[in-house]
C-alpha cells in the first residue's frame, strides 16, 4: 500500500477509479485556488478536533503531539508563502493534510478519523464567517461614529427635506444623517442575529449520518467558541442558510450604503452643491479636463448590484436540492467571499469619505464631507416647505386639519402666481383665505421655526437631534 | 369650502391642482384594490391615534368619541361586504377617512392632524405583517409537530443516506425528516427575529420630519402593543428594510420546503416508490389514464420561484432611492402580500400532507405520507452504505483511516466485480485485503448494526433520533 | 359510466382516485382564475386542432360541426360574462372542454384526441404572448413617436449633459431625448426576435411523446400564423425559455423606463426645475398642501423591481426541472401575465406623459411634458462645461491632447478661484497657460458654440439631431 | 508642463486635484486587474481608431507610423508577460496609453484625440465579448454535435418518458437527448441575436456628446468588422443592455445545462443506474470508499446559481442611473468575464462527458457517457407507461377519448391491485372493461408498440427520431 494516499490523487482518487481526472475537471471542480484562504479556520478546526480525538482516546497522545507540532510548521509556512498549494488535491482540506501526513507520518493520517471532507468544510466556512462578522461589526460601528462626528456640527443646519425629490419641508442635515445611523445600526443587529445562527458546530456529523467513534462535539464546540452543536447530522453537513441569511443582511447594509451614494451623487452635482468630498474619492475624466466625479459613491452604488446578485445566486443554488450533501454547495464560497470583502471595503471607505481619517499629529479627523450649508438653506426656501406648518397654524385656530390642507393649497397657489414664497405674502392677502391668520404667522413660515417646531421624539427640532445624537454616544461607546 | 375635501378627489387632488387624473393614471397609481386589505390595521392604527391626540388634548374628547363611533360603524361595514371601496379614493387610508367625514363630520376632518399617509402607511404594513408574522410562527409549528409525529413511527426505518445522490451510509428514516425539522426551527427563530424589526412604530413622523403638535408617540405604541418607537422621522417613513428581511426569512424558508419536496417528488417516483403522498394532494392527467401526479410539492418547489422574485423585486425597489418617503414604496405591498398568502397556504398544506389530518370521530390523524419501509431498505442495499463501516473497523484494529479508505475501496472494486454486497464477500476473501478482519466484521457490514453504530450526538442511531424527539416534543410544547 | 367525465371532477380525478381533493389543495393548484384570460387562445387553438382532426378523417365533419357551433356558443358566453368558471374544474382548459361537452355531448368529448393539456397549456400561452408582443410593439413605437416629436421641437434647448451627474458637456435637449429613443427600439428590436421563438407551435407533442393519431402539425400551425412546429415532444411540453426570454427583454425595457423615470424625477426636483409634466400625473400629499408629486415615473421606476422579480423567479422556477412536464411550470403564468401588464401600462402612460394626447378638436397633442429650457440653459454654466471644447481649440493649435487636457486644468483651477467661468476669464489670463490662445477661443467656450461643433455622426450637434429625428420619423412611420 | 500627464497618476489627477487617491480608494476603484484582459481589444481599437484620425488628417502619418509601432511593442509584451501593470493607471486603457507614450512621445499623447475612455471602454467591451460570443456558438455546435452522436447509437433504447417524475410513457433515449439539442440551438439562435447588438460601434461617441473633430466613425467600423454604428452618442456611453442580454442569454444556456445535470445525476443514482459517466468526471469521498460521485454536473447546475446571480446583479446595477455615463458601469466587467468563463468551460465539458474525447489513434471518440439500456427498459415497464396506448385502442375502436381514458383508469385500476402490468392482464379481464377489445391490444400495450405508434412529426417513434438526428447533423456541418 501506498505510503501516502495522497501521492496519487494525481492519478486517481482511489483504487475505485479507472483514469485520473482530466485538466480542465479539474479546473472546473477544484477549489483549492478560493477556498485557501480559510486555512486558519481549516487548521483551528483540525486542532480542537484532535485534541478531543486524543481526550476520548480514539488517537493516542503521542499522535496529538505530532499533528500539533506538524500544523504549527504548516501555519509557518503558509504564513510565510512557502507552503505549496497543489491543484491536484483539489482544496484546502487535503492540501493541509497531505502536507500533514508529509511531515508527521500516520499520525497525520489519523486525523481524519470520525469527520468528514463534509462536516470539515462546513465548520471552516462557519469559523471564517464568524470572524468576518465580527470585523463587519467594528465596520458598522465605525461609520455609525462617523456619521454621528458629522451630525453633531451640523444640527442647526437646514437643508430640504424632499418626499418624491420634491423639496417637502426643511430638516436639519444631522436629523438626515442620523437616519442613516439608524439603518446600519439595524444592519449590526442583523449581523448579531445571523452570528448565532453562524456559531454552530457541524463537525462530527461526518459525511452525513454521524460517525461510530465516540466523539465528544460539546467539547470541540468549546474549544473553538462556539454557541452550540448542530444537532442532526444530515442538517449538519447540507444547511448553507447561515450563508445565505448573512447574504441577505449584507445585500440590505448595501442597499442602505447605494442610498446614501445616491445623495451624495446628487448634492455634489453643481444644480444642489450641498456638500463636497475629498478629492481623493473623486477621479477626473481622459478627456474633460474640469471634471471631478464622485467615483466612490458611484461604484458603491453599482457594488450593491454585485452583492445581491450573490444573494440570488445562492438562493438559486439550493433551491431543491435533495438531501444531503451535494457538490453543488461549493459554489457557496466565491459569493460569500466576495460579498465579504466588498462589505468590507465599503464600509471602510465609507467611513473615512464621511467622517475623514485621523491626523495623528493634530489628534483631529480631516478629510469628511464638507458641507455648504448657504446652498441647502437657499434650496429649503425654492418649494413652500413650511405649507404644512401653516395649515398646522390654522388647525391650532380651530379649523379642522383637512379644511386647513385645502386653504393652504390656496394660498400656495396665490403664492406661485406672484412668485413669491409663502412668508413673503403680505398679512392682508393670507387673511384672505383666512381671516384668524395673525402677525405671528411668520414665525411659523420661516425655515427655523418651522424646523424647531418640529419638537417631537424622532422629529427634526434640534433639541430631539441632540437627544439622538447622545442616544447614539452613549450607545456607540 | 368643499363640505367634504374627498369629495373632489376625482376632480383633482387640491386647489393647487388644474386637472383630474386621467382614469389611466388613476389605474396606474391606485392601490386601494389591494391594500384594502389592512383596513383592520388601519382602523386600528387610527384609533390608537385618536385616543393619544385626545389625551393630548389635541383633539376634544367629543372628537375622539365620534370617532369611535364612527370607524365602529366602518368596521362593520367592511366585514359585512358593504363599505363601497372607491378607485377615486387611491388607496385604503383616503377611503376610510373619507367614509368617517361623511359620517362624523368635522371629527373625522380632525383624524389626520399631526400624522401622513407616509407614516400612517407604514404604521398599517407593520401591524399587518405583525399579525402575519404570528400566524406563520404557528404553522411553523404545527409542520414540525407532523414531522415529528411521522419520526416517531419512524425510528427504525432504514433508508439510504445520499450525497451527490450516491448511496453514501444508511440512515434514519425518521432522522431524515428531523432534518427538516432543523430547517423550520430555524425559520421560526428567523421569524421572532424579523418580529422585533416589524414591531416598531412610525406614527408621530408625519410626513417626514415630525410635527408641530405635542403627539405622545410611546403611548401610542403601548395602545398598540408595539417594541418600541422608529427613532428617526425620515427613516420611519422611508424605511422598508423589515419588508425585505420579511420576505428574505420567507424565502428561506420555501428553499426548504422546495428541498423537500424535490425529495418527495423523487421518493414518489416508481424508481424509488419510498413513500406515497394521499390522492388528495394528488392530480391525474387528462390524456394518460394511469397518472397520479405529486402536483402539491411540485407546485410548491415552484412557488419557491415566485417568493424569491419579490425579494429580488423588492430589493431592486429600494436600491438607490434617496430620503426620505418614494411613492416607489407603494411596490412594496403586492409581493409582501403574495409572499405571505404563499407561505401560509404551503406550510398549511405541508404540515397537513406530511401528518395528515386530524379525524374529529377518532381523534387519530389520518391521511399523511404512506412509508414503503421495505422499498427504503433494499435501495439501502444497493451501493455499498456499510463501506465507512469496514474501513472504521479496521481503524479499530490499528489501521491509520486514510490507509483503512484505500483497503476498502479495493474490497469495493472486488465486490463490484463479482456483482456482490460487501457483507456478501467470504470473510477469507476479506481477509486478503488485511488479515485482522475477523468474523465480527459482518455486524458493521450490516445495514442495521451500521445504523446503531452512529450513536453520537446529531448521529443517526435511533437511540440518537428518539432523544431528538424528545427535545422537539418539549420544544413544541 | 358516467356521461360527462368533468361531472366528477369534484369527487376525483379518475376512478384511480380514492379521495377528492381538499378545498385547500383545490385552491392550491388551480389555475382557472388567472389562466382563464387565455381563453380566446384556448378556443382558437381547439379550432384549429378539431379542423385538422377532421381532415385527417381522425374525427368526422359532424363532430367537427358540432365543436365549432359549441365553441360559438362558449366564445359569446365568456364575451358575455354568463360563462360559469368552475374551481374544480381546475384551468381554462377543462372548463371549456366540460361546458362543450355539455353542449355538444361525444363530439366534445373527441376534441382532445390526439392532444394533451401539457401541449394545449404551451400551446395557448405561445398564442396569447404574441398577440400580447404585438401590442407591446405598437406601444413601442408609440413612445419613441412621443419622444421625437418632443425631440423636433427641442433641437435648439441646451441643457448640460452629465456624466457622473457632474456638469459635462453641453448637449441639445432633443438629442437628450433621443438616446431614449435608441433603448426603446433596440427593445422593439427584441421583442421581435423573441416572437419568433414563441411563435412555433408545441400541439401534436401531446403528453410529452407524440401521439398515435396521424396528426398534421403543419396544418396547424398554418391555420394559427404560427412561424413552425416544436421539433421535439420531449421539449415542446416543458420548454418555458421564451417565456424567460420574454421577461428578459421586458425587464430591460423597464430598466429604459427607470432611467428615464429617475431623470424626470430630477428634473422635476426644485434645484433643477427643468421640466413640467402634466397635472393628471402627479398627486398632491394629505398633509403638506404644497406638494405635486411625480407619482406616475416614481411607481415606473418602482415598478421595475416587479419585472425584475418575476424574471429572477421564472428563471429559478426552470432550474433544475428534470424533463419533461412538471407541475411547476403552472407557475409561469402569473409572472409573465403581470409582466406584460405592467409593461403595456407603463408604456402606454409614458406615451402620453412625454407626447400628450390628441385634442380631436385641434388635431394637437396636448398636456405633455413643458420645456423649462432658461433653467437648462442656467444650469449648463455652471460646471465649466465647455473645458474640453478648450483642450480641443489648443490641440488644433497643435498641441497633444494631453497637454492640452493638463493646460485646462490649470486654466479651470483658476477660474474657480476667481468664481467665473472660463468664457469669463480675460484672453490675458487665458494666454498665461498657453500663449496659442487668441480672440477666437470665445467662440469655442460658449454653450452654443460648443454644442454647434460637435457635428459628427451622433454627435449633439442641432445638424446632427435633425439627421437623426428625420431617420427616426422615417422608419417609424 | 510634465512630459507624460501619466508620471503623475500616482501623486493627483490633474492641476484640479490637491490630493492623491488614498490606497484604499485606488483598490476600490482601479479596475486594471480584471479589465486587462481586454488588452488585445484596446490596442485593436486604438489602432482602428489612429488609422481614422490619420485619414482624416487630425494628427499626421508620421504620428500614425509612431503609434503602430509603439503598439505593436506594447503587444509584445503583454503577451510575453513583460508589461508592467500599474494599479496608479487605473485601467487598461490608461495603463497601455502611458506606455505608448513613453515609448513614443508626443504620438502617443494624440492618440486620444476625439475619444474619450468613456466610449473606447464600451468599445473595447463590445470587441471582447463579440468574440467571445464567437468562442461560444462553435462550443455550442460541439455539445449538440456531442449529444446527436449518443442519440445516433440510442434511437431503438426505450427509456421511461416521465411527466412529473411519474413514468408517462416509452420514449426514445435519443428523442430525449435530442430534446437538449432543440434547448442548445435556440441557445446558439439567442447568441447570434445578441450579437447583431454587441457589434455596434460606440467610438466617436467622446465623453458623451460626440467631438469636434472630423471623425470618420463608420471607416472604424468597418476596419473592426462591426455591424453599424450607435447613433446617438449620449446612448453610445452609457449602453449596457449587450451585457445584460448577453448574460440573459447565458443564464438560459445555463438553467438548459442545469435541467440535463438534474437528469445525469438521477440517472447515475443507484435507483436508477440508467448511465455512467466517465471516472475523470467524478470524484471520491474523503471518508466513504465506495463513492463515486458526479461532482461535474453538481457543480454545473450550481453554476447556474452563479450565471443568474450575474444576471441580477447587472440588471440592479442598471436600474435608475441617469444618463449618461456613471461609473457604477465599472461593475459590469467582473459579472461579464466570469459568466463567459463559467459558459465556455461547462459547454467545453459537457461536451466532452457527454460524447468522450476523439482518439487520435482510432480517429473514434471515447470515454462518453455509458448507457445501460436494460436497465432504462426495466424501468419503463413499472409505471403503466402503455395505459394512453389503451385508451387511443380503444377511440379507433370508436369511444370518445375521454370515455376512453375513463375505462382504462378502471383497468390500471385493476391492474394494481392484482400487482401484473396491463399487458398481463389476460384478454378476458380486459374485455370486461370494454367488449371491443381485441387480441391485437397486446401489441399496443407492449413499450415497443407503443414508442413505434408516435409516429407523428415530433413524436418519439424510432423513424422521427432519425428524421430528427438527420436534419441536425445537416444543420451542425
Amino acid at each position: 500500500m501506498s505510503q501516502n494516499q495522497f501521492d496519487k490523487k494525481s492519478e486517481a482518487w482511489s483504487a475505485l477509479f479507472s483514469e485520473p481526472m482530466s485538466d480542465l475537471v479539474k479546473r472546473y471542480t477544484s477549489s483549492v485556488f478560493f477556498d485557501k484562504r480559510m486555512w486558519q479556520a481549516d487548521i483551528t478546526g483540525s486542532l480542537a478536533h484532535a485534541e478531543m480525538l486524543a481526550a476520548q482516546k480514539i488517537i493516542a497522545a503521542d499522535d496529538l503531539a505530532s499533528i500539533q507540532k506538524g500544523m504549527a510548521q504548516i501555519w509557518g509556512e503558509i504564513e510565510s508563502g512557502a507552503f505549496e498549494w497543489k491543484l491536484d488535491l483539489e482544496d484546502v482540506h487535503l492540501n493541509i493534510e497531505a502536507r500533514l501526513t508529509q511531515l508527521v507520518g500516520d499520525a497525520g493520517k489519523r486525523l481524519h478519523t470520525g469527520r468528514s471532507r463534509n462536516d470539515q468544510v462546513a465548520t471552516d466556512v462557519r469559523l471564517w464567517l464568524r470572524s468576518e462578522i465580527d470585523l463587519i461589526s467594528g465596520l458598522l460601528i465605525d461609520l455609525q461614529k462617523s456619521l454621528v462626528e458629522v451630525a453633531e456640527k451640523n444640527v442647526e443646519v437646514i437643508l430640504p427635506g424632499f418626499t418624491h425629490l420634491q423639496v417637502a419641508q426643511p430638516v436639519s442635515f444631522a436629523h438626515h444623517l442620523l437616519a442613516y445611523v439608524e439603518m446600519f445600526a439595524r444592519d449590526a443587529e442583523r449581523m448579531a442575529d445571523v452570528r448565532r445562527r453562524v456559531n454552530q458546530l457541524p463537525l462530527g456529523a461526518a459525511a452525513l449520518a454521524g460517525t461510530t467513534y465516540p466523539l465528544d462535539r460539546e467539547r470541540v464546540a468549546k474549544t473553538l467558541g462556539m454557541d452550540g452543536v448542530c444537532q442532526n447530522s444530515l442538517d449538519a453537513v447540507s444547511d448553507r442558510d447561515f450563508a445565505i441569511e448573512f447574504t441577505a443582511a449584507a445585500s440590505l447594509c448595501m442597499v442602505h450604503i447605494s442610498r446614501m451614494s445616491e445623495e451624495l451623487i446628487l448634492w455634489m452635482s453643481q444644480n444642489f452643491s450641498f456638500i463636497k468630498i475629498a478629492d481623493r474619492f473623486t477621479t477626473g475624466s481622459s478627456i474633460m479636463p474640469q471634471k471631478k466625479n464622485p467615483d466612490v459613491p458611484e461604484l458603491a452604488r453599482g457594488k450593491t448590484g454585485r452583492v445581491v446578485g450573490h444573494l440570488m445566486g445562492l438562493i438559486t443554488l439550493m433551491k431543491g436540492q435533495p438531501l444531503a450533501y451535494n457538490k453543488d454547495n461549493q459554489e457557496d464560497k466565491e459569493p460569500l467571499f466576495d460579498t465579504v470583502d466588498t462589505l468590507k471595503d465599503t464600509l471602510r471607505i465609507f467611513s473615512e469619505m464621511v467622517g475623514g481619517q485621523l491626523n495623528p499629529a493634530t489628534g483631529q479627523k480631516e478629510g469628511g464631507i464638507t458641507v455648504n450649508a448657504p446652498a441647502m438653506e437657499a434650496a429649503a426656501l425654492k418649494g413652500y416647505a413650511t405649507a404644512t406648518d401653516l395649515a398646522d397654524y390654522l388647525v391650532k385656530k380651530g379649523l379642522p386639519f383637512r379644511d386647513a390642507h385645502e386653504t393652504v393649497a390656496h394660498a400656495v397657489k396665490a403664492a406661485i402666481s406672484h412668485q413669491v414664497d409663502l412668508s413673503e405674502l403680505p398679512l392682508q392677502v393670507l387673511q384672505e383665505f383666512n381671516p384668524s391668520i395673525e402677525k405671528d404667522v411668520y414665525e411659523c413660515l420661516s425655515l427655523r421655526g418651522s424646523l424647531n417646531a418640529r419638537n417631537t421624539l424622532g422629529g427634526t427640532a434640534p433639541a430631539q437631534v441632540r437627544a439622538q445624537i447622545t442616544r447614539h454616544q452613549a450607545r456607540l461607546g
